[in-house]
């Protein structure tokens, strides 16, 4: 490892554990290594992605949120993300986790919701002046397990997507898995799968294993 | 005419005359004929449309916003006035004036800020699904004289693009002008170039004899 930073992001469907477990790696993060550890979470992570999210996260408008508006917002949040927190903490050499980034973007607006996949790449490419996480890791899970475990929060408003997500059909679902099963394959360089239908700890340790083999820790 | 209605921008630089001409064509038009008329402007004209006018105008703030989400957010504008109050009000027969569109983002993101102007254009097509003005008047002026003119308002915060442009050099807006000549010489079908350095009358008086030939009034 060299003195520059690390962008790591969560990646996976509804009620895969992205949020819990990337508390729980920050932690252990924290704990055993000295370097500086930034949570961040897309859309959001600085004042003005905050308040594109809460345009993106609000319900019941009177005015609908197009497709295309949708994509949009999350490259603004990107470029936000990319310029103002992602470079300059990776300047000062700090392991950044993002709970979602430009994959979800891809897979969502994409694969599952039918916006052109190129198109999609293009806006993700462009948003982030070309950046890409160093390390992505896709927790998969059946999304029949997946959307009963979000069952299990229903009305905790902690994540945008889940919100916006869990009124869709399990065929949706299907698709969102089937999108990051696809691009993982196409990156597999970056992309690491875990499966995530064992215990918070059995996935926790799998995933800490990879944090710290492409953090280089003993 | 058949009864679909007709869309209608006014564009140009600063200080052309862009707000005042609507204002006056507007009137005209409701004076005149029996249609219903709508003057609108961008970015704005619907309620998530203001919203995002509102993080686009707003300044000295703690976080800049990129070039990238500059435009992004522009077509997020032009998305929502597209779907959701330009094409239902054709629908209706309605004639539609809007105080800029996507040839200023083409023109001040493209040409004057230097984005690719052909990733622009593909912002612009596709947050408007392909939706174009059916005429389009440039108010053509010389950049110093314009310049003056908004010098005569400063502190009037009516006008987002003044607002954020009036500190750019008149290179800038040399750019601009430029820019807009280049755009209407492209599209020679859609533009109207009307000299915008005559008295409000005189300048009303060609835009109104370009709208009544464009719309088949007597």
């Amino acid at each position: 490892m060299d003195n520059r930073g690390c962008f790591i992001t969560l990646e996976g469907g509804e009620g895969v554990g992205k949020t819990t477990q990337l508390r729980k790696l920050a932690d252990r993060l924290r704990l055993e290594t000295n370097r500086e550890i930034i949570p961040t979470r897309s859309p959001g992570g600085t004042v003005i992605a905050e308040s594109i999210r809460d345009i993106l996260k609000q319900r019941n408008r009177e005015e609908d949120l197009l497709p295309e508006s949708e994509l949009l917002l999350f490259g603004v949040c990107h470029s936000q993300m990319s310029e103002k927190l992602i470079r300059p903490a990776l300047a000062r050499g700090a392991i950044l986790l993002s709970d979602r980034f430009t994959d979800s973007t891809l897979v969502y607006q994409g694969y599952a919701r039918g916006l052109s996949a190129d198109f999609v790449r293009q806006i993700n490419s462009f948003s982030c002046r070309g950046l890409k996480p160093d390390l992505t890791i896709l927790l998969d899970l059946d999304p029949e397990t997946g959307f009963r475990r979000t069952g299990l929060r229903a009305g905790n408003a902690e994540n945008m997507q889940e919100d916006r997500f869990d009124s869709e059909s399990m065929e949706f679902h299907q698709k969102v898995r089937n999108g990051f099963l696809a691009i993982a394959a196409m990156e597999a360089e970056r992309f690491v799968i875990i499966d995530a239908s064992g215990s918070i700890e059995e996935v926790h340790q799998h995933i800490w294993e990879t944090v710290r083999a492409k953090l280089g820790l003993l």
